[in-house]
């Protein structure tokens, strides 16, 4: 998911009209402006919303649906196989599942316009095992993975179906994606297979993540970069009350999180860190001959973030050391192995370039003021490889994300806007016909 | 297992024979050395021994059938099994599996005695799946649980048969138990339910444990207790990066590993602490809702022991507290919950009692400074109630108990001597007839 820091506001929000009167002489926003409204204008898109509204309980059918598929970290798979059949059903019979676990559906356009891609993630942070159960109150939803990011598959269900319906064409072939691997350990494989590997590389000129819920008026055009560890600290381990006196891996790991969590870091620009997972160990009566921990760093600076990076590292060598020093080592030493496993590059999608243009003009020409963020999201890569990308929201109110009691709420009236900004985005970024 | 801490060595260990000579004119010691060479000298305890001689390959070949059925704590039952029928085929018609899984077999004396009862413990330390094959090399045996204790399950099988075959009579009834759960959670549970429910609680007078490899002059009657809690700490959970700033349980727990490790406790009583078993958290990238950690502390000192949980008890609420001084709670508060999952008595039994002068008696009579230990085994629990008990050694060399390269060496010379003095043990406190 995206978890957002807005790093600034748009002219509108904070300056008032006068400021954002000269930043939108330039020639950009208008024509931005006059796209978005012609779309939001256009009888095909007012008969796509029709449907959307009309149909909105399929929506939540579907959430519910794709919900209660558990979809772990590189086991997808089920859920893939699902969506990519709800797909076909919804009007795409080109879809087919890559060799990394992405479900694409194509959507032919005139020819006239370069590849669009739009994105949803199939995959969950909830391991497995995990009850992804919806319990419902009222319009309110509640399971692990709800809105993020299972609403945003729904809505690009809804969206295809929509577009369908209204006999909308567009310049641009749009891919409709669900991705694997957006989330922790998945360090974005499902991205990097597409714009790196997969047959669409190299073709894909512009990216568009639905990625959790949300009202519709944040635009994330800013990559957070991110470094991640499994962290292995390793001993000779022994019996609990016999070696009682040697070196142990769990006590230099405590020290470890403890300096961890003492340091401090900049707001602006907003860095943090976290540990997630923790693991090793073999039996309550042994020293462990090794504990483990996973970390998360991420900074929408990558000099911030290499410097974090950096001190972790150092204090990972003296938590060991420390140990090393205070108990015997005449079994063997601790030795600490940080493995990185996640690697995230920073990065942003310029305020200038037409799709963040156009986001904005999007969330002005539905009444609301735009908010620029930066997050880790699937746009990361092709942000970092220089394609234009944008996450914005699913739509509707939601929260907990990561969390067992992770919600949305599906009221219709807060539901729908924010499908309807993505979809202008998207046929905006497309070229309504 | 027992992992042992020598507390005093036998006056002729280090002061020589003019002391020993004074310790032994009392007359409990001298009753005693009478009583060990009575049975040592007996026609019935040579042939038992010439038979156990010439039956050592039976005996290892049982070492390595049941080293090789896996007995993870609270799963020993097909081990259990197994045993009770060798236990039969072995002399013991009257053999039974006690409602918590203890393998009794009776061997009926004169009736001129109390009931005496002798065990090893079915269950290993390590879990499910763990590859439990016997490797060979030349009389090097290595496996898990293959001395702890596994080797005293046979030497028991190899008593009975020894016994029977040389016709020998007893005062009293023994009880040759394999009993559930020494190990680690297992909490003693087999010895708890014998001693205090089971069909022969308040009978059995006498207990002997036979319990790891060693060379027969170990006589462990002192039982170290220990505390073992399961400590979870607790909290809102949340996305690494929306969510930063938060209070996080495994920043809490980290600092609770740090105070805990930087704790002193006396050399003598002898007196440990360890963190086994660590986990918690779904995801590398979400600020965990609950981190956990599984720790065991020990003692010689019951006051020691509730000095040093009491400690513990408060670091853990100071490092909730502390976390939730640093970082936000304005989603939900850090607590912790220190679930006690082990509870051992300490206790001794007296070096006055004639089970102790026995066993001192019969290490000297074979030739060996006995040396007094105090460990956590079977004993503790009829320790704790005034019974007397002791723990030996099941004989032979072996090592690194309770990790996947665990040993034994079955080399003939060196493995007798222990099961002969565990048997004049065994005889002399029953009352040969």
């Amino acid at each position: 998911m995206r978890n957002r820091s807005t790093v600034m506001a748009w002219a509108t929000a904070t300056c008032g009209v006068a400021l954002a009167a000269v930043v939108f002489a330039s020639s950009g926003p208008q024509a931005a402006n006059d796209a978005v409204r012609r779309v939001r204008d256009s009888a095909g898109f007012k008969t796509a919303m029709t449907a959307i509204d009309r149909d909105h309980d399929r929506l939540v059918a579907e959430i519910v649906r794709l919900t209660e598929i558990p979809a772990p970290p590189f086991k997808e798979a089920a859920r893939a196989k699902v969506f990519a059949e709800m797909l076909r059903q919804s009007g795409l019979a080109d879809t087919t599942i890559d060799a990394e676990g992405n479900v694409i559906g194509v959507r032919k356009g005139t020819g006239a316009g370069p590849l669009i891609a739009i994105a949803a993630h199939l995959d969950t942070v909830f391991p497995e095992g995990t009850d992804v159960k919806v319990k419902r109150d009222g319009t309110r939803l509640m399971a692990p993975g709800i809105g993020d990011d299972t609403r945003g598959l729904a809505v690009l269900l809804a969206m295809v179906r929509a577009m369908n319906e209204a006999r909308i064409a567009t310049a641009s072939d749009i891919l409709f994606i669900g991705d694997v691997g957006e989330e922790g350990q998945g360090d974005l494989r499902g991205m990097k297979y597409l714009f790196q590997k997969g047959p669409y590389r190299d073709r894909i000129k512009m990216f568009i993540s639905i990625d959790g819920a949300g009202g519709g008026d944040d635009i994330t055009h800013g990559a957070v970069g991110s470094k991640r560890y499994r962290v292995t600290f390793k001993g000779p381990g022994g019996h609990s009350y016999g070696a009682f006196g040697i070196v142990s891996p769990a006590f230099a790991l405590g020290n470890a999180i403890r300096r961890f969590s003492a340091l401090t870091v900049p707001t602006t620009p907003k860095t943090t860190f976290s540990v997630g997972v923790l693991g090793g160990g073999t039996s309550v009566n042994s020293i462990p001959f090794e504990s483990w921990m996973e970390i998360d760093m991420r900074s929408e600076s990558a000099v911030e973030l290499a410097k974090l990076d950096k001190t972790f590292l150092a204090l990972l060598q003296q938590a060991a050391d420390e140990e090393n020093a205070t108990r015997s080592t005449a079994q063997g030493p601790i030795t600490v192995d940080p493995k990185l496993i996640g690697d995230r590059p920073s990065g942003q999608t310029s305020h200038d370039s037409p799709i963040v243009q156009t986001a904005a003009s999007v969330v002005q020409a539905v009444g609301m003021k735009p908010r620029f963020s930066f997050s880790s999201t699937d746009s990361n890569i092709p942000i970092s490889i220089g394609i234009p990308a944008i996450t914005v929201d699913s739509g509707g109110r939601g929260g907990r994300a990561h969390a067992l009691d992770e919600w949305i709420d599906v009221e219709k009236s807060s539901s729908l806007p924010g499908i309807r900004s993505a979809l202008i985005l998207l046929l905006t970024s497309a070229g309504l016909k």
